[in-house]
């Protein structure tokens, strides 16, 4: 056996907790945890409504959301600017549900879109991982701490060095390559001189990084978030990055068919965990007591679909 | 006069307010603070190392740096990580520091780097802009709410529709276009087919959507991260972006030259604001019970150098 390093065991590594996961529950799908006070079951609106009410509530709906989509998800993904809304007592409500989810044996990954240079990146790998105040990077755990994710998603502009300090023995980062939305293509689509697009070429460079934090299951710790825009598109991106999981956003509520999406998967159904939110949590009728019932048959269908599609 | 629209008074924009501080102080200079426990002066230093007692030591040390810079500068950029970083007391205590900042009179950039697809990107401006729960965008006030930054960093990976939702009557935003960090080249500085490089796609974008937001004295409340890297990357961004207030981030600590700094300014001494964090911040022994002395000296000494380069 090689030497130890700090991915050196299964348990140990991002990449193979979140594989590991996904095994268990058959399907790479994600949850994605986008609590909005508008869109919450009436009977968790709050009476109030000022920050710590706020807070409260939509920490309820998310501990709510991830008792009925356990069965069928491996993974949440908890949306950072939901929480961070609401101030200090919503950064407070969203370390308690990333706890939570801990403790349903959820893998979490925190959708906070961080990036800096280098030493301002370690200040909010500090904040996302829970270093104790004072801890240099160095002293970063091999395991993780209550209340911290096992992921969170970065912004690549930056590159390598506001990137490397997300990366932990025991955390993993998703790295922003292609975004779906309407502004995306703007600067991601554009063209190179060598034919390549800016997202092929931010890929390339998360590849190369990346190729230092593989663990013994063959994925790296440093993954990319790939939305599902065209089957050519997603093809490009998983050739280029073959030891990178990709996060792929969107599918439901924002569309992506299923050649796009099966493109993102390597040909043995792995590497890709396909996330939905907005068509998952909020898949009841707001008046309905039983909401919950409703979410977990959304996510159900939704695991399903992506299975199929993975042809996992 | 035209129709009064969001942005017609000069009191109102953003832009404006910036331009007239720099007019008053005669430099047109910005303290960034940048506060670490471990360079506080030994007088700050918390006896305990707890989030709490933490987050309040670097709020005093952010409030006894803008006291010893505020004859010296107009406005202050707070390294929104290093607050994060300390949880929910860290954020509390930005949002404290922030609002002292504001009684001083001085303009505030909170340095926070959000980038995220439009409906996140609503959500991480009404965190950082103070919304009441429940708001929608469209209900933004006019004028801004106590513990709100004039200015917050964005990244501009996203286009168009992650940028303006920072845009708001009384706010600006300055988006990432170039970085100075070791990495930054990867990205930034990639050729495209048509002869730019990637730097310059992003800040044609930027001045295209910014043309949107100018205030009464031409500049737009979407401004520019531009970092002192060579004389002609900045003049050619210079050009690109003439409506744009320009954020030059790392003088004195990182270097960059004189010319180079200088092809960030217009003709007239205007249109860029210069900033220096360690190089003024850190000024001082740590035992030396005179700090704010030292500050005070370095932050005049910061202001005279770029009135020269300015050539305001």
């Amino acid at each position: 056996m090689s030497e130890a390093g700090p991915h050196s065991t299964s348990q140990e590594h991002p990449a193979d907790r979140l594989c590991a996961a996904i095994a268990r529950v058959g399907s790479p799908v994600c949850v994605g945890i986008d609590p909005v006070l508008d869109r919450l079951p009436a009977s968790l609106q709050p009476a109030r409504r000022d920050f710590r009410a706020a807070s409260q509530a939509i920490a309820s709906f998310s501990l709510g959301v991830m008792d009925a989509v356990t069965p069928h998800t491996a993974c949440v993904k908890l949306q950072s600017a939901c929480f961070e809304r609401f101030g200090p007592p919503g950064v407070e409500a969203l370390r308690r549900v990333i706890d939570e989810a801990g403790r349903r044996g959820l893998q979490v990954i925190l959708d906070a879109k961080r990036g800096d240079i280098g030493v301002t990146a370690e200040h909010y790998a500090g904040a996302i991982f829970g270093d104790a105040p004072g801890d240099a990077p160095a002293d970063a755990p091999g395991e993780l701490a209550p209340g911290t994710p096992d992921w969170v998603t970065i912004n690549s502009y930056f590159g390598e060095d506001g990137i490397r300090p997300f990366l932990r023995p025991a955390c993993g980062a998703f790295a922003l390559v292609r975004t779906s939305n309407p502004g995306g293509d703007a600067v991601q689509c554009a063209r190179l001189a060598d034919g390549r697009s800016v997202a092929e070429l931010v890929a390339g460079m998360i590849a190369s990084i990346g190729d230092n934090y593989v663990g013994p299951d063959g994925y790296s710790a440093l993954g990319a978030v790939v939305a599902a825009t065209r089957p050519d598109e997603t093809a490009a991106l998983r050739d280029i990055m073959p030891r990178q999981i990709l996060l792929v956003p969107g599918f439901g509520a924002q569309g992506g068919d299923a050649e796009t999406v099966r493109n993102c998967f390597a040909p043995d159904g792995r590497g890709a965990i396909v996330s939905a939110s907005r068509s998952v949590i909020y898949a009841f009728d707001p008046g309905d007591p039983q909401w919950q019932r409703a979410v977990a048959d959304a996510a159900a269908a939704f695991a399903q679909q992506v299975a199929e599609v993975a042809g996992a």
